[in-house]
């Protein structure tokens, strides 16, 4: 447990997520993970406030977890968690947190299970029931071989749909907060131009993040103005003086819900 | 400089890449520089270590700057460098260097050929003349704001167009290492079969580095193991071997030169 965690009234419970692989360093696989985690638990009101991409090296994967699972409510760790040599996730997260690497009874059986009468149970793939003393099993409804918790950190595979599956069991288990909400105002106009009065508009909201973001796509290009933060009414408020803002400067904005357009 | 950059004879120049903003933790903008900038400097022999994500918070950004260039040969930073409120990469990097920001005499003038007749070169436009001391520009083809170059730290746009126009005008000032190369064999067998003869593969070529990434996609499911290093003998050597320890399983090997596949 972090100190966080151990405050359990504090307004905004924050994550970070470790993503572990050379695969991702090198160029060779386009992370699709952290867009997603960030989204899920942005709409039960954890804010992912860091991400970090380590190599399969275990002094990195462990130096960095412990820098993380320091800092922030959650941690969440993706990829490395397979059958093969380069998956080693999970000694390293018993490396961090000090304690043995254990063949885990419960998650041998939901390997015995799946791989019945199909596949061999072999050494590698029991190497995928070992979890550091401790650590909760997260189900995998995909492939059975288990994620796991341990303290505040989330182990989760990397493969995509088996990764979504796993977060999705463990979110009722997370502290979450006020959910965060979005307005998108876009237009054509140059960031450039809009940039004084949106400042000002910053300045009269602390309590939103605005951000710009200019967009060039089909020739056409513009900016997308994203409001986000906890009270709706202060986002209703400050999108409908954007879209003003936005008008006085000769542009057509327009409105969206939620942090797209 | 850091100490790495002070020894010319280093055999592996290493990288690491600071994404700067909130977009990108919220979930609402999807990261396609990483793969880019890993892909390039892969080609020159420059080995990408580490990234991190931070949001458009002074101090996290500081931080991890300082961090990142105290560690490896060169740090790319994307994001932060526009006209609004909450680009801040600028005055964060002077900070963390401990030296002035200042308005960068050369910079204006790019702005200024590039607004003029436009638009008009107001203030917040000015601010992206805005270059800590002992800046180097990098060149903008085509938006005219800068990056720049300060230390072993180059600090590059966020929107992906602008940020590869500027990567490849720094390459060239890059030391690089020995090209690294790829092999990838894909196969239709499961990991869990293979993973045994896959180590002992690895364990013979130390100099290799050997990933194992189970696809699924349109209904198949299969592994593509990539073999990367600096000696193409290696490769080729440990790719056949590969191919001969898939056809022994039972599967049918696909070869390809490079890491997709």
């Amino acid at each position: 447990m972090t100190s966080s965690d151990a405050n359990p009234t504090a307004p905004n419970p924050t994550a970070a997520v470790l993503i572990i692989g050379n695969e991702i360093l090198s160029g060779r696989t386009k992370d699709a993970n952290l867009p997603h985690i960030a989204e899920k638990l942005g709409e039960i009101g954890i804010r992912l406030r860091e991400a970090r991409v380590v190599p399969d090296v275990p002094e990195e994967i462990v130096d960095a977890l412990n820098a993380l699972r320091a800092r922030y409510t959650y941690v969440f760790t993706t990829g490395g968690i397979g059958p093969t040599h380069d998956d080693i996730t999970s000694e390293c997260v018993a490396r961090a947190f000090g304690v043995p690497l254990e063949r885990n009874a419960d998650a041998v059986e939901r390997l015995e299970r799946h791989y019945a009468g199909r596949q061999q149970l072999n050494e590698a793939r029991l190497r995928m029931a070992n979890v550091p003393a401790g650590g909760i099993l997260v189900d995998n409804p995909i492939s059975a071989a288990p994620g796991y918790q341990i303290g505040n950190v989330f182990v989760l595979a990397g493969v995509p749909n088996i990764m979504q599956a796993m977060l999705d069991s463990v979110l009722p288990r997370l502290r979450g907060g006020p959910p965060i909400h979005a307005r998108t105002v876009s237009c054509e106009l140059a960031e450039g131009r809009l940039a004084a009065d949106l400042g000002a508009l910053q300045e009269r909201y602390p309590q939103l993040e605005i951000g710009s973001y200019p967009y060039f796509r089909r020739g056409d290009f513009g900016v997308s103005l994203v409001l986000r933060g906890t009270d709706e009414a202060a986002l209703d408020t400050a999108a409908e003086e954007l879209c003003g803002i936005v008008r006085t400067l000769g542009g057509t904005p327009a409105l969206t819900i939620g942090a797209k357009g």
